[in-house]
């Protein structure tokens, strides 16, 4: 880093459930995030909106009350087990460094949560994968890394999961 | 930095005429360059394909050969005056560090050009604004960052110039 040393940046790290966004803490982690700063690392995960599981009924009609209920407590628990999968990642990339984390559990649209978040916390970076939310969800709710690049004021790091040893570093 | 420092990096930072594009080499340097890290700089500017010129007429007609010469004269110049204020810019922003820049000028279609470049150089990061290459350019090239963030083999970092002060650190 040249002169962060003193800066506390804030970097906001969008993480889902997907294999890509876990690879792109691990990226920010080693690559971004600096030894002698007073970074701080925001882990958000966006709960996508119920709507978004509706289409998935395939019948036209909605799914019971019973049903959403189950859906919105797995729905519970893969944010929760994201976000330690997140936190432990920090420690076990950057054991030596004491670097202060943070997590956020929202709900909504991932778009506009994340854009929304990196003016609320006046983030210095978002990082995300360019993929994640699944096939399906992502039918529904468009490129969310797509949205960010262009929406979100700040600079946004984009990481992909390599498919060959390019760029893997 | 987190463990870097033995790394000899990449950084491929995309630079055009646009202010933008300096800001995002700026916030390069600033914030990824890292102070004991073996990093190199390797700024590509990209004149855009000749048919980009063409619509610019706005008769129908092609331009003479005169119009055309004078244009890639131009465009030379416009491409030695970025790399040149972009160089400056590395030897201001950091001149405690003796960072190794190096600089591209290539021809055609920037959106294939600098993920190509990405590739032959197995560059670590891509860094570039989110615009550039002027409104009429983009209208025909379509958004340079987009594709790039979805296709270069690499993380990419997209830098836009803040309109306020938020994310402007």
């Amino acid at each position: 880093m040249a002169d962060v040393a003193e800066k506390e940046r804030k970097i906001l790290v969008a993480v889902d459930e997907g294999e890509e966004s876990m690879y792109a803490l691990s990226w920010c982690l080693k690559n971004v995030v600096s030894q002698n700063s007073k970074d701080t690392l925001i882990l958000v995960y966006v709960k996508p909106p119920k709507a978004v599981y509706m289409p998935l009924d395939g019948t036209g009609y909605m799914f019971s009350t019973d049903i959403f209920a189950a859906m919105e407590k797995y729905s519970g628990q893969v944010a929760s087990s994201v976000v330690e999968k997140a936190k432990k990642m920090c420690r076990d990339v950057l054991p030596e460094l004491d670097v202060k984390v943070e997590t956020r559990v929202e709900n909504g649209d991932p778009r506009d949560v994340i854009c929304h978040l990196v003016e609320q916390i006046a983030a210095d970076v978002l990082v995300m994968g360019s993929h994640g939310y699944g096939l399906i969800k992502r039918a529904f709710l468009g490129s969310v890394s797509n949205h960010c690049a262009q929406n979100a004021k700040c600079p946004v790091l984009i990481v992909k999961k390599p498919k060959t040893n390019c760029g893997s570093k």
